[in-house]
């Protein structure tokens, strides 16, 4: 079951120079925490994921985003870790976020939510495990932005990690990446049931434009090989193409339903919020120009994890982290898994991570 | 100036077996058609273009489309050939399509317009041919949904043409590329302005819809390199991130532009049965899964160019037809260009591509 941890402190000041209280941090914890507090896993979740890695997500009944990784014996076991898994500052399964209530105009935030970014987001994880008096956690994974904010913990905070498995990601977003974006955010904002933001007052939600959004971002998640293979030009339900628009082909009602789905369980607001984060995030400009500055501190050991079919996040992305944390003599392994899953292959069934997860976690765990 | 001609057969009947009448269509012709009739060029314009390749476009005042290849002493060379450009069959700049008057009933087709494919967008091209008495063309060039109707060209009317140009195309759409196109119409009718495609009842139009497509389509037109390069994270005219949702970043601007001064000179429900005729191109299914099998009966030189920087119609798919045209005997030449300029590389200054084509069509006009 969710637990929330609120702070009401004004302390909590944002890389924009807001800040926001109260607070509120929802998260899922899984296993059991050792004496030592030696065994603690921080997963950090993907633009639409969120705190249920592993239990039965009580929105969608369905399981855990992670559930395939994360679970009693599986390679991130909840028999032997302590699993932390927190929703992200902006997001919309409990944690504060545009949906939340803003106690200076009693309504939910919308737009007056502050633009908030990846380090924003680490920075509230902080706040989590002191709250849970973890003063170290064995390691922080996570995959797409749930990597960036390992990254960032590995570049702010590296005293409160052993180790980090940054896993389909980059370093910053790039000018495509940034693009795909702008046209969800678009999407989003072009439907008039957007109401600038304030939808809840009209009672409303701009579900056809947060659809459409997710539909474009879908695509980008998989692969053309795997869109060939899973759909190719198959019609659906259907002997023949029927001259309409209807959904002919198997991949149009597929996305469709994709679509649909997702507006089910997530906030459009948020979806703004996150994406601009994931948009703003820039290990390299922050650090003068050199991604390795942004690891001078790092003492802890890293399992970098691509994909080679993953285009939204391009192993060469992976292989830049690897050279910076090379040059600043940290103990890295890289590696780059042959996969034609697409950038979702980090949520699928792909044994070569779970190999390399289970196997690093157990070798830091007794080290 | 473009020219109009006006059919009022009902003999007009479209693959969907539905039939469209009065059929008009508006084209363009630059230079003479010499006496024989050998040196007529065919070009067939890509899914926003249209019969201005290149004289003033009309409405954005702007040089023709294909204006770097088409003209006095360029590659297609208007003191040497007889240039034939038509807008296509359900098109927006003149031929007949959703928004012409459906003389039933006395307003615009909308979605009453049928259903076509690209193998109807080639037999409107035959009417005009025939209406300019041309009994065959010294070639026919297009690239993208231009290739298409090249290919279309090549199977279904071999004895209408020497030789034949399809460049950064493929034989049929991939389950990638209608999903993409699937996004972007869904974006068009996720706009309550589409009024289920009567916008023009209304005295409106879905500009918002239509420009999420152009931006989403926009994306896919380039490769992550030229967007890297050309736009890299730059900030668009500030000095630092807004934290907002402003277009902070130059790509985001640029897609915006993109956006909203496509909507100025195209018509949404074009943009829906364009991108379904593109869909449903299939040469493959409609030779009994035989590629080949649609080049039975060709006997024209065929140059097929593609670039490596194509994501959206990957040199491998220009490298299929090759094969099956080498399977079927026919005299190919094929150069995949070395570019990074994405899809949209075949509206670009490269000079491969010019000397190509240029180098072609002359011995194309000797033989």
């Amino acid at each position: 079951m969710t637990k929330l941890v609120k702070y009401t402190t004004n302390d909590f000041n944002l890389a924009s120079g807001k800040s926001i209280s109260p607070l509120e941090i929802a998260y899922e914890t899984y296993g059991k925490l050792n004496k030592d507090k030696t065994n603690a896993v921080l997963i950090c979740h993907a633009l639409t994921g969120d705190q249920y890695a592993c239990a039965i997500n009580p929105i969608t009944k369905k399981p855990g985003w992670w559930d395939i990784l994360v679970g009693k014996g599986k390679p991130i076991d909840t028999d032997k870790y302590f699993i932390i898994c927190s929703n992200v500052l902006g997001g919309c399964m409990g944690t504060t976020g545009p949906k939340s209530q803003n106690l200076i105009t009693n309504e939910p935030y919308g737009l007056n939510f502050p633009v908030i970014t990846i380090s924003d987001m680490v920075k509230s994880q902080v706040l989590l495990l002191d709250h849970l008096e973890i003063p170290k956690v064995l390691t922080v994974i996570g995959g797409s932005m749930g990597g960036m904010q390992v990254l960032a913990w590995m570049s702010e905070y590296p005293d409160r990690i052993k180790s980090a498995i940054p896993i389909a990601t980059a370093a910053y977003h790039t000018s495509q990446n940034i693009a795909f974006h702008e046209v969800g955010r678009q999407a989003v904002m072009a439907d008039p049931k957007w109401h600038e933001g304030k939808y809840f007052e009209y009672n409303t939600s701009p579900e056809k434009g947060l659809s459409v959004a997710r539909m474009t971002a879908h695509i980008t998640y998989l692969s053309e090989v795997a869109l060939q293979n899973k759909f190719g030009r198959n019609l659906q339900d259907r002997a023949k193409k029927t001259f309409s628009f209807d959904a002919d082909f198997q991949v149009e009602s597929y996305l469709r339903y994709q679509g649909v789905n997702f507006v089910k369980r997530f906030d459009a607001n948020s979806y703004l919020f996150l994406t601009r984060a994931m948009d703003y995030f820039d290990l390299i400009s922050e650090n003068d120009g050199v991604l390795a500055n942004a690891f001078n501190d790092l003492n802890a050991s890293v399992c970098v994890i691509s994909f080679t079919g993953d285009w939204l996040f391009p192993s060469i992305e992976s292989k830049k982290i690897v050279h910076a944390l090379n040059s600043k003599g940290v103990d890295v392994s890289f590696i780059d898994i042959e996969s034609n899953k697409g950038h979702d292959a980090f949520l699928m069934d792909e044994p070569a991570m779970f190999k390399t997860i289970r196997g690093f976690l157990e070798a830091q765990y007794v080290k």
